[in-house]
């Protein structure tokens, strides 16, 4: 494992992009957007996705120049056309337009067709709370998990992001509906380790913790079982009706994968009144979550809480980064 | 098992509130929003439920007069005060004015704080879908499930409703943040049966899907573990900050029980341009999430598909409710 200066990242993967395609200024932003998820924690969408990223620009799958276009307004609520740009650079933009509409009305929100995968949904989360507002986004996905009940993947497991503003460290839930990600899947397999509860089913059709059995079935399990393909198909709708794009199933149709998705972002004003009130308020909140220390100092940990603390240690000592993975970065 | 007249059930009720105080425009509405879920299959916060909620009423925990206020205004996003009011007409209100919101705004929100617990959170769902919008609403309660990792109860199960308007058969989305209700637990206790899928912890620390043992050790399981306790965490931190009310932990303080809970509704325009074109778009979704039949005729069900079954044949043989339900609501 390396451990990289956060800026020399950023500079690595903004002449990278550049390289591909990207306008100096979108490069910066784009580069700050996966260093920024390896930093805090979520290197499967930051870094040890990069390299794919990149693929895909050259491939003619995403387009670098592409920015997103309003298409229409009902005041608060706009519907934006992604144009297949790049995912990150338009979650970040349509975020932005739904804080700004909040700032007008109290509440905005942003619908966007025809964008690509956002990588780490979390950085839209991050992008409200940093600007003092309440954030909730989601995406949908190609499908990807059986709605309780069958074995055909016909649900996406569309992740949904929900951010609250707090000084002392923000809730920012950045999570797939799926019980795993296909990263985390991933990731146990490769340590050969089980999950730690049941994950999807083998082929036998029983629930197993056996991430690979999970990936030869192909049934990964939604959170909540019914309640979460439920969720995953109401989100599905949302999006796609109010973007005018693509719904799970015409996003699966296409052979090239997953592209022109359709997201929503949310901004909220996160009260009235003076910010030191609503600071007590909310820490309270948090510090009852957390309870009582168990005995070694054990704490549930909220969300956003680990994101924190691998920030504060890679600002310490470097943004760990896999040696093959930054291998493969600097070789593209 | 009775069948009830839904005109004579709805009487009945109506006039057991304006016994108790309520108006007899707002009989008439409660009324119904307590009869429109036993007719949608919800019993457990239907006509079960109404014997309680009277005898709240009578104790002074619910002001039968009180009517909700509107406090502050951000433009597209308001925040209403309950004034300890009933739940339903409370909830019905802040719904409707986010609707009036969404036709000036595209979207409109409302924060309601002070209120009382809204019964059946689904009918907020359908009036907003009726409407022709999408609607998104969520109540923080009493802390009644452990987060995740903890056996101490310090999150609400929180119940989130999201609604998507369709012709065919909107989908409406009703769940507690718990992977059963307390009324399901209640159900499979008394019928004696186990759980499909584990729904909690025993007093040993065992997932379990013995209902009982989970009543025993008070800890329930929040729907996808992590998951689910972070959702409820982020649902509670907005609606106590953007409604000024109460939190989970200072709901959970009162010994009086469960009242002064938050909550938000939001409304949706749900797209732009011609009706029917979305109808197409919601209608292949839909067929796409139900799939090809399986053996046996089965289909994964969509969320609210099971209500309106339920209330097709409530309609053609009468609103079903337990014969002693009923003699206690004839009694009160």
């Amino acid at each position: 494992m390396l451990r990289l200066v956060h800026r020399d990242a950023q500079e690595v993967l903004r002449a990278k992009l550049q390289d591909a395609g990207f306008a100096p200024v979108r490069a910066e932003l784009c580069a700050r957007l996966f260093v920024d998820a390896s930093r805090d924690g979520v290197p499967s969408h930051g870094l040890n996705r990069f390299p794919s990223f990149v693929t895909s620009i050259r491939a003619g799958i995403v387009d670098p120049s592409a920015e997103p276009v309003r298409v229409a307004s009902l005041g608060a609520l706009e519907r934006w056309d992604g144009r297949g740009g790049p995912g990150p650079l338009n979650a970040y933009a349509c975020m932005d337009r739904a804080l700004d509409l909040a700032r007008q009305f109290g509440i905005g929100a942003v619908a966007l067709a025809n964008t690509n995968h956002w990588m780490r949904g979390g950085n839209y989360g991050w992008q409200a709370v940093e600007a003092g507002f309440i954030g909730l986004c989601w995406s949908n996905t190609t499908p990807n998990i059986p709605p309780w009940g069958t074995a055909e993947r016909r649900v996406g497991n569309n992740p949904l992001v929900v951010a609250v503003p707090r000084a002392a460290g923000p809730v920012v839930l950045d999570m797939a509906l799926s019980q795993f990600s296909f990263g985390a899947l991933a990731d146990y397999a490769r340590r050969g380790e089980q999950l730690p509860v049941p994950g999807g089913f083998d082929a036998a059709g029983q629930l197993t913790s056996d991430p690979r059995a999970i990936f030869a079935s192909g049934r990964p399990l939604p959170i909540g079982y019914w309640k979460g393909s439920g969720l995953a198909l109401a989100l599905d709708l949302i999006a796609a009706l109010v973007s005018g794009g693509q719904a799970t199933h015409q996003i699966g149709a296409n052979p090239a994968g997953e592209t022109a998705v359709s997201q929503v972002f949310i901004a909220i004003q996160p009260g009235w009144g003076a910010p030191e009130a609503r600071e007590v308020v909310a820490n309270e909140i948090v510090a009852y979550f957390r309870g009582n220390a168990a005995p070694g100092g054990y704490h549930p940990l909220f969300p956003g809480e680990s994101s924190l603390a691998q920030r504060a240690d890679s600002d310490a000592y470097g943004i760990p980064v896999d040696q093959d993975v930054w291998e493969r970065i600097l070789a593209l």
